[in-house]
């Protein structure tokens, strides 16, 4: 009994230090522009995609383990912070910072589930399975869904280029290429032709 | 292919719609008390608390639904508002608001995805499967762990009665035991002592 129950305080711990995922703000607007988002709300936005959306996966997911990757993949965040996609300088030094952070705040949790906790975050990074690929798709979807419903606004403040775009959705086609196809045919499209993109390519 | 965009494109408008559960506002802080949590960041947080804490349900319980319950049970606030626990004039209309607005949105879906949603949704009001009534132990416990961790603020301020706690936690136990007791000794107690909640059950 005495047993369980420092599990379930070492579990509660580490339920309680996420929450402050809640106060990490991302680039991305709210569809209606009046704020920007947060790593919770990104990561229960693209748990619901998952639910929705997995039978445009490439490869057969397993669900639950998507979302769950999902739901986790950002909690590194509370320590190493967010870096933005086109954060070049933030980028050379984020997998270090994420990966201490991650020893930190998954090893708050009994370690028969933190590891595998870990182990689902280092899964995500490093890109090798269909779920990964599938978690990577909605990472990159779930904000340019964003962009486009707030009329392209953190697009047109950070003035974002279309190769910059490409180069980060270089795995979005992966994990889901109807997705991808769909992003790129009507969402990229629009914005380049409205000028919220810049355009560098002249694909379109 | 014409067929598939349209089905894509009805998942989509749900996805940008449900965005605004992000700006529904509970009454309870986060845990550092610098303000409100809303209903994304509440769903985020009970769905991964499942993941961590099905162990101790009291029967066993398919952590994918429970979790996809979770995810999307406040959808209906998006029309039907936030209704406080302890609100009574607001409780006396809200089942009627909430299924009017569950069908409502979940109807933007497509009908194979939307009407299960909505049977989801269906099925936690009725707390009739291991599910559901995990999910109420979720929906009960999350906001209490955050008004201990903010040292009680939003039982304070809307003088909260230990009675009113314990009829809106009638159901706490039957999802889980284990999670209710530790609650109940570890959490209600300390604040019914600090004063924090107003004792007039003289129990502890």
């Amino acid at each position: 009994m005495m047993q369980q129950k420092e599990k379930l305080e070492k579990q509660l711990d580490f339920i309680r230090e996420i929450d402050k995922e809640k106060e990490i703000f991302r680039q991305t607007y709210l569809a209606d522009a009046s704020r920007k988002e947060n790593d919770a709300e990104h990561a229960w936005h693209m748990a619901i995609m998952t639910m929705l959306l997995s039978e445009y996966a490439n490869e057969k997911i397993d669900v639950l383990k998507t979302v769950g990757m999902l739901l986790i993949h950002d909690i590194v965040e509370i320590d190493a912070g967010d870096t933005y996609a086109y954060d070049e300088a933030g980028k050379a030094t984020q997998h270090e910072r994420e990966q201490k952070a991650a020893e930190r705040i998954y090893g708050l949790l009994p370690k028969e589930q933190g590891e595998p906790l870990l182990e689902l975050w280092e899964e995500f990074e490093a890109q090798q399975t269909p779920e990964a690929r599938f978690a990577r798709t909605m990472d990159n979807i779930q904000p340019m869904l964003l962009n486009d419903a707030s009329g392209g606004r953190s697009w047109r403040e950070h003035s974002v280029k279309l190769s910059q775009i490409l180069g980060r959705n270089k795995r979005t086609a992966l994990g889901s290429e109807k997705i991808w196809d769909y992003a790129f045919n009507n969402i990229l499209k629009k914005h380049v032709e409205s000028g919220n993109i810049i355009d560098d390519e002249g694909i379109f």
